[in-house]
């Protein structure tokens, strides 16, 4: 049974000065909570209300039990799930994107932790697993964001870097309105495939270092597309083109 | 000024309860307000903060302006954006979808309004304007949904319906895990491109009756796609397809 003091410090793990503070972060769901048990990552707790374990009991990993009030304190979501575990977090560096891989994805002010989830687990379909983030995208340890990547987080690599220093060294392309069509780009690796923010896409100084400006094409009206599904469009055709093969070497 | 009865009301619109009772519903945010101002919506109110307008002299519709305080009982958001307009709702009817375009889209069971907003997003950059809501799917009217729409919601036409009606007037693909390659696919017209819930795909019942099962190769090791991303690519996948010239014929 955690202590109080313990409690009250994973319900401060909802904030980012919290979770900074302490190299500490929460997954909620069991789905999310299920592959972080079989990860890499250093477990601290699982965490589980009598309620939770009454309709689920095919749970095949330690856990404590806590009451619903003490769940609800600590849980970061308005409605919660019943089961969440606390990590240490990784923080991956230089070394671990030292040999470029055939496709990396490059985030460049993505704020939303949702769109951030979503992109991570679709990199993880794809099998794009080195992903360089600008240090104005959200907290990737955002409760919502690690819920959204629905466990493909413990599969992918990230570092929160200045992206003017990576994007010479791959062949890179920007998803940009009015880039040349996607239909017409032939993808070379090692690629990298750079989405820009939901509100004002790409830098302008990122925007000059590009080589391959890229769109996709539109038969509506929308202005734009949602930066999670720009990226996925964007990362079905770089991992088709390559077929696999280049992707898993 | 509207009264502080009329704004009890538009702060009730935050519940689909009262949105069905009144047939009224809330637009937040300035690229929606102004796109839902020059559709062919019944425009209700516009009401914006005095810190909005003084960051924001560029609105081109006629306007009232409340207090802080008021402003953020009415939103139902979080952190309200300052400006917001309530619209009289739109019905779609069975005729609205008599003449079957080239592409439509049903939705089975979608539950995040988020994903159903952002599928609308896209459906409407792919030029496709008619979309089949299972009765189970969220109410497109949620604030969530709308904003994620980021205005496309002017620009097409939903019913929420049996689809089990409707898979049979057309050429049916849906987008199931093990399903055929969408590589090997034709699209063909007029197509229905299905798309089951973010738990439990497309239900046991409808599946049976699709045509065409289709899945989206893999590269990696995420076990799905997050549901608004796979209907980007199926979208994706029959527009280009079809090029355009059989979307607006």
């Amino acid at each position: 049974m955690p202590s109080k003091e313990r409690l009250k410090q994973i319900a401060s793990l909802g904030s980012a000065k919290f979770r900074q503070k302490y190299g500490q972060f929460v997954v909620e769901g069991q789905k999310s909570v299920h592959e972080l048990i079989h990860s890499s990552f250093d477990v601290l707790d699982v965490l589980v209300t009598s309620e939770f374990l009454s309709k689920n009991i095919k749970i095949d990993f330690p856990f404590e039990v806590i009451g619903n009030k003490d769940f609800e304190k600590i849980s970061p979501f308005d409605t919660p799930s019943g089961i969440l575990a606390v990590s240490k977090w990784k923080n991956f560096e230089e070394k671990d994107f030292s040999s470029l891989p055939n496709v990396t994805l490059a985030l460049d002010g993505i704020r939303d932790p949702g769109n951030l989830g979503t992109i991570i687990r679709t990199a993880d379909w794809f099998g794009i697993e080195h992903i360089l983030l600008s240090k104005d995208c959200t907290d990737i340890y955002n409760h919502k964001a690690i819920s959204s990547t629905m466990g493909s987080f413990t599969r992918v690599k990230w570092m929160y870097t200045d992206l003017q220093n990576w994007v010479y060294k791959f062949e890179s392309y920007g998803f940009i309105l009015g880039g040349s069509s996607i239909y017409q780009i032939q993808f070379k690796k090692p690629a990298l495939l750079i989405i820009g923010s939901e509100s004002k896409g790409i830098s302008a100084e990122l925007k000059k270092n590009i080589k391959n400006k890229v769109s996709i094409p539109s038969y509506g009206k929308a202005e734009s597309l949602n930066a999670a599904i720009a990226a996925a469009i964007g990362m079905e055709y770089a991992a088709k083109q390559i077929n696999g093969s280049l992707l898993k070497p």
